[in-house]
């Protein structure tokens, strides 16, 4: 049996997602807000508990403080942000040793935020490197919820500008058969 | 501004996405395994660590011990499988607190590999109630990997047969401004 691909565009649009640090100041219509969370309401979790809740950002005041809790220069230049809150209640443990596992869940909604605004002409970049504890004063956020990452979103400044990307050899990270 | 979307297919993929559990015999084409893991060597990670291996478990020996980590009838009728491997010494650590995020990274990637695998025609599914111990033994795998993930995956047995998805409603996942 042999494979043809069926969505020959993926591995286009997996060479286009980047992380963009210049945004132009043009503003994402809600309809594409609406095609980007509906492409995380879809992604799978464990167990099926989506334990996510993803939080916009609205108003001077807000769009300051989520900039203050990841204080750069080019972050604030971003239209939007998506603060992607993982609910450590509802998500699932592992039995066997306890493990959590609401980053997993929360980092694959999250990529199909970043995918499928990539498919719509948006730029997106993940960070990680907030302080957790000054977004959770802003936005009031309740005990339950981490704030686990903050996407920032818009159409990119210079369109097609795409750096290449520095990864790893296929030999390096993939190993077949046991150490 | 308005987007148009550059890869209708994208949303499409998303919905043909799904935990399948009941494979065909037919092999995975080595050229296949390799477009996947292709998907998974571009993804992003914090601070482009790229703190992950994917262990591809090879004959009869190894698949029964993979299959004895996660003992379930429909498992075993997988012809391939994607062991997920944390580098949790390469992984990127918050300063502020601490926070490893080996997790995240690993299931940007782990997606990739599934959305990937859905486009040339397999299924997939993320299993992570496996026991990590008895993978670590059978393996041999070094204490800095953390086993997160196993990805069964191969041709589907019925193709075209797709669940439905039960999800949350987006107005329950997304939240306008501070709670």
């Amino acid at each position: 049996m042999t494979s043809t691909d069926k969505y020959p565009q993926f591995s286009a649009l997996i060479r286009e997602r980047y992380s963009c640090r210049a945004y132009s100041q043009a503003p994402v219509p809600p309809q594409t807000m609406t095609a980007i969370f509906e492409a995380a309401r879809l992604a799978p979790s464990a167990c099926n508990r989506q334990p996510w809740l993803f939080l916009v950002p609205k108003g001077d005041d807000e769009l300051c403080a989520v900039r203050e809790a990841y204080p750069r220069d080019w972050f604030k230049g971003a239209p939007e942000y998506i603060i992607v809150l993982a609910d450590t209640e509802a998500a699932w443990r592992r039995q066997c040793d306890g493990k959590l596992h609401s980053d997993i869940d929360i980092a694959i909604a999250a990529e199909h935020i970043c995918m499928a605004a990539t498919a719509l002409d948006l730029a997106t970049c993940w960070v990680c490197n907030f302080d957790p504890e000054a977004l959770r004063a802003a936005f009031n956020i309740p005990g339950r919820y981490e704030p686990a990452a903050i996407i920032s979103l818009g159409y990119p400044a210079e369109p097609g500008d795409i750096p290449a990307k520095t990864r790893k050899s296929l030999a390096e990270i993939v190993r077949i058969g046991k150490f």
